[in-house]
């Protein structure tokens, strides 16, 4: 096995092309292992195996610099620059994060997550370079998928402002997470069947050089075009067609699936972890179809992430003019649906909390200053998210409840999420946004609003004194533990409210909890920095009313365990009733 | 004169084309009217004329919807659409907004002042309307300076998507607010001189249908091309080469300057109004060519808004590779200076606060979580800075100040700033940015430190008691004020304290002030929700100290009084006093 004898990319150089194929085996078998164990992005990598080495082959690491884009693809630079045990061994797994890290190798630039940016980065490092007056290589990678968000393209065109050693090496498998949306698309197709050749060129258009390998995954045509553009005086893409999911017949026949795995049987590939019955996104995806039959204006837009509104093909299909998966590009999305709603359509926007971030200006400037009444669902928007730093969901309520006229809801339970659901598509008076429930599908008896409009009305669930509980979201389940052992351990009967609007006080209620409340907690799923619980304060502050704010800190966090962070910022009603006065 | 008579588009559809070219003539004389007594958008719409005229001519408008870019191009629509009156009157030049306003008039569908974005928010409409199934004609227009922003590209490959009537008006007058910067530049550049006729080409690389106009100031040519477009089936750009500035000699030789203008003497050019002696863009640009000189590693960066730290023509030569424009491309460029920082150099950004919105995820992922020491200089982030609804300066500090890992100062003098700005460009720690004050060059002869590292460490400025005021950034003065009034009035000697750090507490200062202070009173240059006064009262939420915010109120406010503004928000000294009880 030659990976076991791979410490540094130096290893690799001494090697034959037939041992570099070998080589290659020996990563598939490697990345198989760990996938089918532990889960991660799986079409990326089993496509990527032999750019990933040849690239290592020609360029000098680290003194050569390689970026990968959101760097789901870089297990095998991982393998290849010393982290091989991570791949190999299953008591090493946890050594190695999914994504690119600076913490692990100086051969890794930086911690990235997050699509289309890795020519704008590594562009900084050339540039860098140039001002100190180095000579390496720097290399960007990134998938054809990446190409259409706006980072990229800007980065793109800026590249040939170089006027330097810059490699951009494009991995085109032709797909996206799901199928890749845009007419750039088109030209893609088009440079693969004219084997590069045809003068229509999105990257010459750009005013950059241009080489096209037609088989990305081969060692020797990649080693023999990286030769070629190794100490390129000016910015070139290399175009790799590649296969997405190459090796494993069940992943290249069905890419969409593949892209990233949960532990699987290899010889079937079936999941070996059994999912959740009941989801939001599934029961999204229901309601919308649901709508769309009845409105034919009710239209369901996403940004290259169907399925967290459960828009699996089927239903993709199903919905046809009435469904938009407009790639990668969160900012067109917004202002997209802002002018739907302009023109008398009833859009919904879906996207996990991390990428909502992507489009903060067009969220402020395309929708709210217009105050077009279109609907964004947030979703995993919560410490039970995901955990990559990169992928972190407890950053939305700073961002988002501080743009004014936008009016951000926080549902509690099944029943509330679709009720506010309905209420915003149906309304035509303001930008919504809500905020999906992560901790579970749990569903309520109690009756319900169905209407919203009266803004930052808040809920009083349970009637009591002294203490005043404020639960938002899906800490309110949190709340009402806190409630129950308050009057356990305390005696204390608390006031409990379901606050269901982030963006707003509901001063007459703060008012009235003067009566006969001393003391306000106010919990929320995310960090306290600019939140919600802030707000709280701001509005108590000159009173005697004391404030205590549960929520996170504000900080980056890696892979973290929910319980640890929970603990951490005290956000149990063990830790919550040790630390209140009363 | 023709102008007068037009009430609506309709009524210059029954004029000839000689009679259309001597609308132009009056509708010329209308905007030097306007431009050189109130000041705007000179370039944008003196090139512009014609193209309005050939739109308005050939198209249904509002029947047919025009969306423009920026929208600081709309003045002669805004004349052909019912409100002449505000070009032709000095009575009447406050009727209307510098930018399209749905508010005005039924032609305009949104309010738009950021660049990049009409691609987007056109699509939308014509999305509704084929989910509606109408037919309308959906224009996009948008220059060649936007065409390199994120989301215009983000838009223009989503275009093709559409498969109906789309038509993108690209005006092409080979220049940004300054000279454009990126390889499309080059492209647009082989399209006009091959007239339109060149293989590689752009718009074709990303699906779309072409159509080029050589002279897109010649009305009859641009109805052709219009006429040839309309009710098109699929989308298509029309790409117009015209004259920035056009029709005045001093505008079209020097379009850098004439991009916008104060009020000027048409004879000459020459502003009316003079301008401030000394102010934070020209002496930042004294400062950081002195840096460079010394430094190689020092690189300046923006994004089309050069002046921003006074790199004028001349700064820009001098300074070489040592400044960078990269274009309207924000999140490119904060992407690229974290890679900068990451290698070596010691990049420096610049750009107006509401322009800082375009890149927030850039901020956090690709500079934060990566924790590179690049310096973000932060413009016109105040209740003093622009005035219109799109471009306000009062949300960056929820917006910012929540992103782990930034350091986010807030000078008080012009000392204070400089000592910042030199501590942050040495250091290798921290992403930092810096809130340039925005109530004029106040100097100070007091002391400053120079070395920030100790982060969140406040400074009492004035030791009192009873009463503790913390003035952040260019409300410092302010806090000055008031502890006057303080004093004189109800004979308190308050504690002042200038915090300097926006993004985090000085938790043992704050500890301390409990010992003689019963109340503090907080005051920030920004919105309350989210920003930095509600931290203060987060801290003493659980404690007996009475905590007053003092800053502006979330909401989006269009053409204001800054004077009344601060009013109605309390806050000036008299206001205050009034506020609170001690």
């Amino acid at each position: 096995m030659y990976l076991e004898n791979i410490q540094t990319p130096n290893d690799l150089k001494q090697l034959s092309f037939e041992q570099l194929n070998d080589l290659a085996v020996d990563i598939r078998e490697a990345l198989m292992h760990r996938l089918s164990k532990k889960g991660g992005h799986f079409g990326p990598n089993m496509g990527f195996v032999e750019a990933t080495i040849a690239l290592h082959y020609v360029f000098n690491s680290p003194i050569d610099k390689i970026v990968y884009d959101v760097s789901h693809q870089a297990y095998i630079h991982k393998m290849l620059t010393g982290r091989k045990d991570a791949y190999l061994y299953e008591e090493h797994f946890n050594d190695v994060s999914g994504y690119t890290n600076p913490e692990e190798s100086i051969h890794d630039f930086f911690n990235i997550g997050h699509t289309s940016t890795s020519i704008s980065l590594a562009s900084g490092l050339a540039k860098a370079r140039d001002l100190k007056g180095d000579h390496e290589n720097v290399i960007a990678v990134i998938g054809d998928g990446s190409l259409s968000g706006g980072e990229a393209l800007e980065g793109l065109n800026f590249a040939a402002e170089l006027e330097s050693n810059f490699i951009i090496v494009v991995n085109d498998n032709d797909m996206s997470i799901a199928e890749n949306h845009g007419g750039l698309y088109h030209n893609l197709k088009q440079l693969r069947e004219s084997n590069g050749t045809c003068e229509c060129n999105l990257f010459k258009a750009m005013g950059l050089d241009y080489v096209y390998v037609a088989e990305g995954n081969d060692i020797e045509q990649l080693v023999n075009a990286f030769l070629k553009v190794k100490d390129a005086k000016l910015p070139v893409v290399v175009h790799l067609n590649t296969v997405k999911g190459k090796g494993y017949k069940i992943a290249e026949d069905n890419k969409e699936n593949w892209h990233w795995c949960m532990p699987f049987d290899i010889e079937t590939g079936l999941n070996k972890v059994s999912t959740q019955d009941e989801n939001y996104g599934s029961l999204t995806g229901n309601y919308l179809m649901e709508k769309m039959k009845a409105d034919e204006k009710v239209v369901a837009v996403v940004a290259a992430v169907p399925l967290v509104i459960g828009f699996t093909k089927e239903r993709r299909e199903e919905a046809g003019k009435q469904f938009v998966d407009v790639g990668i590009a969160e900012e067109h999305a917004i202002a997209m649906v802002s002018g739907i709603a302009k023109n008398g359509g009833k859009p919904v926007f879906a996207t996990h909390s991390s990428f909502m971030q992507r489009t903060y200006d067009q969220i402020s400037q395309d929708l709210c200053i217009n105050s077009n009444p279109a609907t964004l669902i947030v979703n995993t928007a919560s410490v039970y998210g995901m955990n990559d730093i990169t992928h972190l969901g407890i950053f939305d309520i700073p961002m988002m409840s501080n743009i004014p006229n936008l009016v951000y809801l926080a549902p509690t339970t099944c029943e509330e999420y679709f009720a506010m659901l309905d209420w915003s598509i149906e309304q035509d008076q303001y930008p919504v946004a809500i905020r999906v429930p992560c901790n579970g599908v749990i569903h309520s008896s109690l009756a319900v609003d169905q209407d919203y409009s009266n803004l930052n009305q808040y809920q009083v669930t349970l009637e009591g004194k002294d203490v005043a509980i404020i639960a938002l979201g899906d800490f309110y389940q949190l709340g009402e533990s806190l409630a129950k052992l308050l009057t356990e351990r305390l005696n204390i009967v608390p006031t409990l409210v379901n606050p269901r609007y982030i963006t707003g006080l509901d001063e007459s209620l703060l008012d009235s909890l003067k009566e006969n409340h001393s003391t306000v907690i106010t919990l929320e799923d995310g960090i306290l920095d600019g939140g919600f619980g802030e707000k709280i304060a701001r509005y108590y502050g000159p009173s005697d009313m004391k404030v205590y704010n549960y929520g996170l800190k504000k900080q980056f966090i890696d892979r973290y365990n929910v319980s640890a962070v929970l603990e951490e910022n005290h956000l149990t009603p063990e830790l919550i009733i040790n630390d209140i006065k009363v």
